[in-house]
Parts: C-alpha cells; structure tokens; sequence
C-alpha cells in the first residue's frame, strides 16, 4: 500500500493558506483565493488515490470511490467543508475533509471489498460568512435556498454572488436543485471538530450527533438622525446606537431566561461610524438558538419588544428581518444505530451549530461524528484537536465507512 | 470691478465634489482626491482674485491680500477648513471658505483702504475624521500636538499619517510648530455654519461665539473569547459585544446626570464581526464635552467605573485610553467687543464643537461669527444655511474684517 499523509499531515499542509494576519486565525471566505487553493489542495488528494472529481452547479465537489463498478447509485458519501469565518480555526471544516481522505486510506489499507460506492464531498459556503446564508451549496442543492435569493445576495463589499462565482470560475446560472445528485446518496456522514464543551466534560474523544438545535438569524436595522456629538443637546438626540445597545442587552436578557437557550450579537455596523457624530444608523444581527423551534421565536419576539419600546423612547425607528431559520434537526435513528454498531458506546451530542449534514438531512439519512475539541472553544483560532483525537475520529469514520459499505 | 461667484454660487461649484454615494452626503478626508480638488477650488479662487498663495509645512494654505504693501505682519486671517466627517454635509467648513473668498470681494467693491494684510486660510483635516485627531493642521502649527505623536497617526485602513501625506503630494518630514508664521497674525476670524439649534432659538441669522466647550475623547476596547455562537454555552462566555452594550449605556446614563453635558458613541468596530461568531473584542469611542473641564473628567470616570465593572461580569478587561482633551476655550474677549462693534446687537453663543479657531486662540486673538443652521443638524447631510443666511454671513465677516482691517 501507498503511504498517503495522515489526517493530522493534511491539516499541517494548509497551515499557511487564508491566514488572517489582522484577526489572527484564518480567513477562507467562498470563491477566495484561499478557498481556491484548499479546494485544489482537496481535488490534488483525491486524483492522487485514483478518485474520479467532479464539481456540480452548486459548486459541491464529488470525489467518487468505486473499486468494484457499482456506479452512482446507493452511495455512502462523507466530507465537510473548506471554507471559515473570519478569523477561524483550522479544523472547523477541514478536519472533515482530511478525515475523509485519511479514512479512506485506511479502509484501502484493510483490503475491505465495498458494496456501494464511496464519495468525498466539499460543500461551499457551510459558514455563511461571505453571503451571510449558511450552508449555502447543499441548501442549493435540496431546495432549501432557491436561486432567485441566492442570485440577488451580497457580501459585505457589494459584491453580488454572482460575480463573485463568475470571477472564482463557476457559472452561477448553473445553481439549483440537483434531486438526481441527492439520489445517489443512500446517507451522507459528516465528521467536525466539537464546538463546544460536551466531550470535554465526558472525557471521551469521539461522539454522534443526536440532533442540531433550531438556529435562526436576524437583521436588525435601527435608523435615527445623524447629527453634531458636541452641538447637539441630548434632548434633541435620535441616537441609534443608544437603541442598539439596549437591543443587546435585551437579548442577553432574555436568552438567560431560557434554560440551554443561546443569543449573541457578533456583528454590528454603525453609519456613518465617526468618532464625533451622532449615527444615523445602527445594523445588528441576532443569532438565536434552542433545542424548541418555539422559544427561539419567543426570544426574538421579546427581543423585538423591546427594540421597539426603546427605539420609540428615543425617536427612532427599528426594523427587523429574519434572515434565515432551520428548525431543530434530529438525525436519521436508523442511520444512529448502524453508526453506534461500529461505535459501540459512544456517547450522542445535541449540537448548537448548523452543519451541511443538518441540511441534506431533509432529502438523504444523514449523521455525524464530533471530535473533541479541547478548547471548547469554535470559530476562533482558540479551536484545536489534539493529534491523537484526530487519529481516533478517522479510525471512527472508517470504522463507521466500512460498516456502511459492506452492509 | 469684476463680478466674481457669491457665495452661494461658490458652494454650489463644489456640491459634486466627494459626494458619499454609500452614506449620503459628502466623505472629504485629509489628504483624499476629494480634499485635493476643493483645495485646488481654494487656490483657483484665490488667484483669480490677484491673492499670492504659499502653503506651508502643516498643510495650511494662506492665500495673502495685501494691496498697500503692508507685508505680513499684524495681519488679519480668516477662513475655515474643506475636510468633512464620513457622509457629512457642505456647509460645515467649506461656508467659512466660500464667506471668506466673498467677503473679500465685498470689501474690494466697498474700495476700503486696508491699514493690515489679510490673509484667507484653509486648515486640514479639522474633522480629525481620518487620523482621529481633530484640527491637526493648526495643532501642528501651534505645537498643540508634537510631530512624533502625528508621525504614529494611522487611518482605519492601517495607512500611516507619513504615508498619506507623501501620497497626496506633502511632505511630512516638514510638520511641526511654526511660531513665526503665526506670528504674523493680529486677529483670526473663523466663519461656520452653527451646529446647533442656537439661533433657530433665537430667531437671527447670525451671532458671535463665546466659548468651545471642553471636549475630549477617549478609546474602549473590551477583549473577551472569540467562540461558536451557537455551541457555546451562556455560562461559559466573554462577550465583549454585552460589556460594549453597557457601557453605551452608562454613557448615556451618566451624561444625562449632568445638565448640559454631552456625551456619545458613534463608532463601534466589533472584531471579527460575524453574524455567528461571539467577537473576541469590541472597541468603541466616547465623546463627552462640558463647559466645565472636571464635570467631563467625571462623567469618563465614572463610564470607566461602569465599564469595569461589566467586564469583570463577562470575564473580560477593558481598557480606556485618552485621545485628545480639549479644554474650554474662551475667546479673546477684547476681539469679541471689536467684532461686536461692526455687527452691534449680535447675539453670542458658546458651542459643543471644536474647530480650529479654537485651537489657534492659545496664542492669536480669535473669534467665530456663526451662521443660522435651519435643521439644528451638523455632521449629516441635513445640516444647511438658507442662501439668505449665507449672504448675510458674508456680510457680517465682511463688516467685521473692515472693521479689524481698518482700525
């Protein structure tokens, strides 16, 4: 057999690419540069193991497996995704990646006679961080996003999707649904680094999914009246940022109120943003999380109260706009149980954060594997696995790959 | 005599120059293509109408009217700046200019047989809107602020002052203290748009300044854990975006205490600002500004109280660093009476804003003559002056500058 690089030699061959020298971490927005050499870096491992690459509308890529001829038909597929946050970590994403390819190998190296195809996937845009829509590639691809709001989205910049797509070297005319794509996949499982504390405090360094905790955002616009910080009484002030603050403090208010409830504002943007002016405008945006679809409603509806009890108070006007919710996602029990076969005693984690699995869950039996994640700490270059966790996760994911392959 | 463009017309020639498509309203920072070319409007004006013009090492241009040969000494200077806050309006500098081109024109056409130079100038980077320090140009001159402080200027792009300067065609291995420039100066007479709602108040056109009320700002930045928004716990945050909410708020709270105090935040920068992502620090800036210079000290006291107090909550630390403090200035009273002689019956008001009149009264008799402000509004595109003002504003600088030429 071949020596291919381990997981944990993958992931130190794209230590360099999107470091973000002003946050720190890395920066791998979609259709970057950075993005583009992770996705080559990808497409270079798998032509290297003698897999067939193929890139869809959507911008997935395919990396096909097939020793024995069975086609395209009953696929188990497995991957993650490339891109980051600004300032991320290193394994948000790419552990899933190199995991795949490291598996892999090893079930190469077991000599396993696979009775379905095999297929390593990459999903663009899992973070939302450019567009500001999640797991952008496989809502395209199940329907969950149509093209038309894909088409008209904008990144910070001004930058349409479009261009952007056209400028990285993808048409973007070509998004959309690809139910025939999806049909090949009899499940898809994706392997990713814990984003929080779970296995830490069981001291375990593998988990399954049990489920993704419903996940919405929203847009929050706050418009006042610009004026002079020095020559403006305060009686006459229509200060949105006075507002904003109050937005912020009411949605730490509320999430506290709600046990296992998650709320943070991580991004604001005053207009015009001068030292000595009263704003005209203040943007906010509020990601609110609970296992229960309804009390994140509720805490965006309290929330959204009193926004409104204090943008009145101070003459202003506010608007908010959802921006995107996925209910709570509870994995395929099926699809669990043949995983905890191979992983017999592993423990089950509700997870806070989106993933492309939660997504494609809709159309193809879908899991996970965490891997613990010593930091407890996600989208930050603080995020880490211990080298020895990473082994165990491929292991698992082999262990879970061959389970599945020759049922 | 020649007919030259009034003032309003003068205006109404730049009113395309630096238009802020994003913000609204006008974007001229020091040292921009947008300054360069309303520069160049100055220094066209000024030599058509026969005036030598030399701009000196701070970047100030003095355009010198001398038509007995008095040389330059005991000169009366006017003028004002051309730079603006981001999506400012075009009044707020460029009206004390304009005045000072027409009412120059007003007093050739009165044939008055000055017994002193004049001298109109144009003071860059008044705002501070591009290094953060504000009336740069005459805080170089008067030695206000010292060249190595302004050599370690940085923009928000990270540009440095050197860099820009150099860029835009300056020298800056040439700022600093130019006593005997100023020297030269008798009276300065500063023209500006009111900022407030003085004269609205009032109901008049236009009054004498009294006083700049103490201003100051200061710099928060609150580093906390940059984590997953969604995975990690309420318990096991360091939000620094919830200490930033509090101490807006505080703010707020603490100037509101005190009668006629001002205090705001109008630039916030969260880091790495994303939707999902808890920041790992937020910065924001306070303006605080009071006649009294120890009730300003007071209010940023007690903020700082607040702020440390909501960090040590959050598991965070802050820290607050003074940019500038100005105290309050109190124009040269013997100035104001003269002024008052030419413009009997005028009324006087302090102002909340600094300018550069201000800063040049610590060692030349200043003085301002306000022009009516019909919104109240100043650093936003609704700040304005009916044409009827204006022209009365020329009138009156006009009427004080004969007066001042004369004597």
């Amino acid at each position: 057999m071949m020596a291919y690089a381990d997981a944990n030699e993958l992931l130190t061959q794209i230590e360099r690419i999107g470091v973000d020298e002003v946050r720190g971490g890395y920066s791998r927005p979609v259709f970057s540069e950075a993005e583009a050499q992770l996705r080559e870096w990808f497409i270079r491992h798998a032509e290297r193991r003698g897999l067939e690459v193929e890139t869809d509308g959507n911008g997935i890529v395919w990396a096909w497996w097939d020793p024995a001829g069975h086609g395209r038909t009953g696929a188990i597929a497995t991957g993650s995704h490339l891109d980051s946050v600004p300032g991320g970590g290193n394994f948000d994403g790419p552990l899933g990646v190199a995991s795949a390819l490291a598996a892999l190998d090893v079930l190469v190296g077991r000599g396993i006679a696979p009775a379905r195809p095999l297929a390593l996937a990459v999903f663009p845009e899992e973070e939302g961080s450019r567009f500001g829509l999640a797991c952008l590639g496989s809502r395209l691809a199940t329907g969950a996003s149509d093209p038309a709001t894909v088409h008209a989205l904008r990144d910070a910049d001004g930058i349409g999707y479009d261009d952007a797509a056209r400028a990285a070297g993808f048409d973007p005319d070509l998004i959309g649904p690809d139910p025939e794509r999806l049909a090949r996949l009899a499940a898809f499982v994706e392997l990713h680094v814990e984003q929080g504390r779970g296995l830490i405090d069981l001291d375990r360094p593998i988990a399954l999914a049990g489920g993704i905790i419903a996940h919405g955002r929203w847009h929050v616009r706050i418009d006042g009246r610009g004026d002079h910080a020095g020559a403006t009484r305060m009686a006459d002030r229509q200060d949105p940022v006075v507002v904003a603050a109050r937005v912020i403090a009411s949605l730490r208010e509320q999430t506290l109120a709600v046990d296992e409830a998650r709320g943070t504002v991580g991004r604001v943007h005053v207009t015009p943003g001068g030292t000595n002016v009263i704003a005209s405008a203040a943007e906010l945006w509020l990601d609110v999380r609970h296992r229960d679809d309804e009390r994140v409603r509720a805490i965006v509806s309290a929330v959204a109260a009193a926004a409104a009890d204090a943008a009145e108070a101070e003459g202003c006007t506010v608007t908010i706009t959802e921006q995107s919710f996925s209910p709570t996602v509870d994995f395929d029990a099926g699809l669990r149980e043949e995983m905890a076969e191979a992983l017999p005693g592993a423990p089950v984690l509700d997870t806070g954060a989106g993933h492309d699995a939660g997504v494609l869950s809709e159309v193809v039996p879908s899991g996970m594997i965490f891997v613990r994640n010593p930091s407890g700490a996600s989208h930050t270059p603080a995020e880490h696995a211990e080298p020895a966790d990473v082994a165990a996760g491929v292991v698992a994911l082999a262990d879970v790959l061959e389970h599945l392959l020759t049922r």
